[in-house]
């Protein structure tokens, strides 16, 4: 099944074939993140992008191989830059015509893949504050993805989140390991509150392990046409420079669908792995004030900020001087053209607010 | 005593004479003023800058000759240029080499006035919110000016305001004009709060009216060294385009003193025309925000701000997009390449601020 895109097995070997998907362009952190450029491309932790981070996790070449990413066509020399690097020059970039969420990205890496190879897939944007426990996760799914499992990580709630998926805890199938018993897309707040006090729920962190061909069997009972578009997509595909690039035409016609509502809910063999290891999807300024290194006033600093009588708050400004004085509890950035000065808790509001001032979507 | 750059008598006639004192350059609305652009440039209140408004406060010319006005010899182009688009070019352009506070700027404005001349001085920076009712001050006041008093103008306080001098009134000397009793320099804070109080104590605008030979005779006896480095300053200056240019070296040796301790102090013929005229030095982002128009939740907008549940905010941006979202009570400014984000009731804090940031002096 293997397209003429395809990575040697033996470039892999018995490493694990990391899946980076670099297709997100949120404005859930406007004005910072933009469509040219999205959260993923930016140094929100530290002086590494959120990509570059994600890649260092699975730096280790021992343990994995060079990674897959998939990526928006019209930002390949960025994605390709970062990662040079950061050390990390991926084995194939496949550049997406055109966002299809991540069910057809995450297809046409599995074709592109050896089917024997385990893919862990990851988004290049979120943020993991103890990559060992991670990586740690990863290797006691193994054993069950090389049995064909679809193994998802769960992420511990400590709040009733209804902007994540999560996946009931079954029966141990190993070390570690549960079968995954549902598989629910994002709750109403009173089913999240259930859930949270159920103690068996764990979010889902958009994070899989999975032979490649195990999940092109899941794709073509779940569903074959996403299958069929990505296989033709690729069908007679040139590679150069290792940029894989589908057929625009082709790729355009696949139903725009994530994984977990294309195959994961359905799918009777997805297991879990709990791991506790300070995930954070980074998916608005209030979460990202909640992982940045604050000083002892609970300040986040980022750029050339001056914090006066300032509590809690995170200040971010690419370029001019920012001061502060006698605030607390906001959230300011300054990017760009454009300047938001938004109280704390605020921060889901943005893509929205985003979206009507410049005229995108969120 | 007229000097070779002087102003023809005829020219003036039974009019008032303005004084407009430009020459003030402070940093107390960092990030927006700075030494290049003062707040008297900035049309801070409404489309016009200050100091036009200054300008056109006096621009009927049925009643006001063609103001001196007395400025920075650096920002004599601007000067020229504001006034002219406000159709009141100067008769005069006085160009102080340097700063040397306002007693030495009056002196050459007093010395290139005819001296039976009604000098009406104004600083160049002060929002009025009712110039019908300083115009009837000014009137009010015309009577004792031409007996030789010094006509100051003296604003009801609203509260202990320690940033201005007080001025008590004594008794009447004519209709709605008094003796002015004591003239006192800016207050501790016991003192204002008993200044307030007592109830015959009014603020000091800064704002005065006199035959410039009066004024002349009072500084020969309470500063003549002023009075002496004006009158060298002036000796043999050129004056071109109506611009007088006086002696840099001479000027240089002027003591820095203010009209009010070199003059209005000690001098026993003090009046004062206490006149409720909507009267603020704009001298703080607070004063700004109190006298800028606002909107229904108390938020005055100055510039492409977007307030979302924002309430009694001031929201200034030269250019950058300003969005702010749940918050109040704060001051945003966003200027140049600096940001401020501020409490209100912070605002006189901001020249030591800038002074401490951009290393000039507030």
């Amino acid at each position: 099944m293997t397209s003429p895109a395809g990575i040697a097995a033996a470039a892999v070997g018995k490493r694990i074939l990391p899946v980076i998907l670099s297709g997100g362009g949120g404005t859930r952190l406007w004005p910072l993140s933009r469509p040219a450029c999205p959260k993923q491309f930016l140094p929100l932790i530290d002086a590494r992008s959120m990509l570059q981070l994600t890649a260092a996790r699975v730096g280790d070449r021992s343990l994995f191989a060079p990674p897959i990413v998939v990526g928006s066509a019209a930002q390949a020399d960025l994605i390709e830059r970062q990662l040079a690097d950061a050390h990390s020059s991926p084995a194939s970039l496949i550049l997406e015509p055109c966002g299809r969420n991540t069910a057809p990205a995450i297809a046409l890496a599995a074709l592109v893949a050896p089917p024997d190879s385990l893919l862990l897939v990851m988004p290049s944007d979120h943020h993991i504050q103890y990559p060992d426990l991670f990586r740690q996760a990863v290797a006691a799914g193994a054993a069950a993805a090389r049995g064909d499992w679809l193994v998802t990580f769960g992420i511990r709630p400590d709040r009733p989140e209804t902007g994540y998926g999560y996946i009931r805890r079954g029966e141990a199938i190993g070390p570690g390991v549960f079968r995954a018993d549902r598989f629910v897309e994002k709750p109403d707040a009173a089913t999240a509150v259930a859930y949270l006090t159920d103690g068996s729920y764990d979010w889902n962190g958009g994070i899989f392990l999975f032979r490649a061909a195990a999940l092109l069997n899941e794709l073509a009972e779940h569903a074959p046409d996403i299958l069929a578009v990505a296989q033709a997509a690729l069908r007679d595909t040139g590679v150069e420079q290792r940029r894989v690039q589908p057929n625009a035409e082709a790729f355009a016609s696949a139903p725009s669908q994530s994984i977990d509502r294309a195959v994961m809910e359905r799918s009777r063999r997805v297991a879990v792995v709990p791991v506790d290891m300070g995930w954070s999807d980074v998916g608005s300024w209030d979460s990202l004030h909640t992982v940045a290194s604050q000083d002892s006033d609970g300040n986040a600093l980022q750029g050339a900020a001056t914090a006066i009588e300032t509590r809690n708050c995170l200040l971010h400004t690419d370029g001019p001087r920012l001061v502060t004085v006698g605030v607390e509890d906001l959230i300011v950035v300054v990017s760009g053209d454009a300047v938001l000065v938004m109280r704390r808790g605020e921060s889901q509001r943005v893509g929205a607010i985003a979206a009507a001032l410049e005229g995108g979507s969120s």
